[in-house]
């Protein structure tokens, strides 16, 4: 069950508060992707005393290993791993296009092999929402074929109608006690195909709607657009989830684009690099700069890093290829990406939201492209 | 300072306490092995819930890699890290002969180019015991040569003179406030090598005793017989460390020698394999077997893996190359380590050391030769 609590005035921001199995989620929401039933470095007691509210898991890569016999087993994912939030897992189908190998998209599913092992395996709209029953997710996504960028007008058209055609029957399908279901709006770049399939995928009556067909290597502004093309033909009153975005500005125009709910792997991904995020930008903790650097890596930062250590300690460990290096400083990048959220939250509950976002994203200056 | 504050009736286990400028040890104590300035994996506070009561630092590595004038910028190894408790610092020398390249031993000292980038440097026991000031470590060690084995008889007689004459530089040379020097003794696998190093050394009276020249890939025979060789001639009322050792049976049989200080890499490298200590002998995680196992890694163990988390979940994360997983191995491996030596001390305390001992050593059955 979804509330809408706030709704901003200067823009389509929204506060709203998402009811699941295993608790409530305060939107905007961001949810550190647990890829393989771990996000990745962190342990669950981290993410909880980060204060992450909702992580994600990854159906594919969890189907491929440990296996659905392993998981089933141990009883369901929150159990396998160890975390009593709320979890919300995609449908596979990102990866299988991403990452799978001998793809074979047909009206019935995808036939694909694994990047593991190479073992053949089919997935179908019915059998994505019956792995993501017995994963026992809180939040499942329908299957749908999330087209590459760029895209042909006539390939976009015909893929999202199968998506459509796809996500009725994932309507239709059993799924796990009191698990709710997202749909997801793809159209590619199309402003007229991201909204028939929005209006399509609505009238199919989902718990929450998502924003599909993004963040596939296009320019930001054919993202904000596809989301923006979407948008208005969302119910106000369900969630809206915008897939695998994005940069800590981009999350706030995406807030003000009316979504509610993210997910991206920057976060953790780029620690391991030993990139941190700070709210001017990003620091590549490698630089020499940083050798003598007695701070922390943001001044004032809450997070377990920045309580603790120094950027002159931090890059030390990355620079040795220490675990503890790359483990602060995922540590402190999900702290910021959660605690953007939570200003964000805070910034709409009194009404200052617009002149949070555009101070923000006016200060961050990123060195590089992230997006993509 | 040093107490010994009880003596086994049945063998020469000693209960002691010694005392640091960051606090007391108990003892018989293991120290994790924090090679880079960190203990691999883990983070100081998870340290101090493991009541780690001393880490190693090694010389070597810190001088390398970030270098004394990083160290210095920041303070001393302490503040670097945020590790406020007591720190043991090797000499550097064992690593300068298993590591750097181009290596001219002379009577002055060693010439040798560091293993990371090549660069030219020379330690002399003056400056082993200059880095060590300002790595401002606790206990600092003598500078030494550790031969390989196997070794010839004359060799290890002049390594081990001048070893000796090494330690009555270090003996003499500048140290930080309050900093403990330890005496290293020598002699390879020859006994009356040993008892002379041994004599030697004491004449010289350090504050602590090491028995180095073990663990470099010796039988566990000969092992046990140079610590033998060495103890006799140990004052009772000093600290002795058992330089790079060993297994679980290992270190109870050293208490049983009279020894009460450990150090090794096994239960850090080998949780970074998949490989886990318990009290029937290791468990390598990888295997198979484990895939359906709910049981955590040892029943009744207090540590923060097995409070949480099952065998199948933590082969799942090794598997799948999780950080997470070589964490929980290590935290867990660190914990047993740590708990035995807290084992031995009760024991020691009230009298049942031996029997613990042997029950301990007959149960403990190694899938393999962990020593070398």
């Amino acid at each position: 069950m979804f509330e809408l609590l706030a709704q901003d005035r200067q823009s389509k921001a929204r506060r709203g508060r998402l009811t699941t199995a295993h608790g409530a989620i305060e939107t905007p929401a961001f949810m550190p992707v647990g890829t393989q039933g771990s996000v990745k470095a962190v342990s669950p007691r981290e993410l909880r005393e980060l204060k992450a509210q909702i992580i994600l898991g990854n159906t594919y890569h969890l189907f491929v290993r440990p296996g659905l016999d392993v998981i089933k087993h141990f009883g369901r994912l929150h159990a396998f791993m160890n975390w009593d939030g709320p979890i919300l897992t995609d449908s596979g189908g990102y990866q299988i296009f991403s990452l799978a190998k001998l793809r074979k998209i047909t009206e019935e599913g995808v036939a694909f092999q694994n990047h593991v092992d190479g073992t053949a395996a089919f997935i179908s709209p019915e059998i994505a929402m019956e792995i993501q029953a017995t994963l026992g997710s809180d939040i499942a996504m329908v299957l749908d074929e999330c087209p590459p960028w760029p895209c042909e007008r006539d390939y976009a058209a015909r893929s999202a109608e199968m998506t459509t055609r796809w996500a009725a029957r994932c309507k239709n399908a059993p799924r796990q006690d009191r698990q709710l279901v997202f749909g997801i709006i793809q159209g590619a770049t199309f402003e007229d195909l991201r909204k028939e399939s929005a209006q399509a995928i609505v009238d199919l009556a989902f718990d929450g709607y998502a924003i599909g067909g993004v963040s596939v290597g296009e320019p930001e502004e054919e993202m904000m657009k596809a989301v923006e093309s979407s948008e208005p033909f969302l119910p106000n009153d369900k969630p809206r989830y915008a897939m695998g975005l994005g940069t800590p500005p981009q999350l706030l125009e995406l807030i003000a684009r009316g979504m509610d709910m993210f997910d991206c792997v920057l976060p953790t991904r780029l620690a391991r690099n030993g990139t941190a995020f700070t709210s001017l930008g990003t620091l590549n903790l490698k630089n020499a700069e940083f050798a003598m650097d007695k701070r922390p890596i943001e001044e004032n930062c809450a997070c377990p890093a920045c309580a603790e250590f120094s950027r002159g300690y931090i890059r030390h460990l990355v620079k040795a290829e220490e675990i503890l290096g790359l483990r602060l400083i995922t540590l402190h990048n999900l702290h910021f990406y959660l605690d953007l959220m939570r200003q964000a939250r805070d910034k709409i509950d009194n009404g200052t939201f617009d002149a949070f976002r555009r101070a923000f994203v006016s200060d961050y200056k990123d060195q590089r492209n992230l997006a993509t």
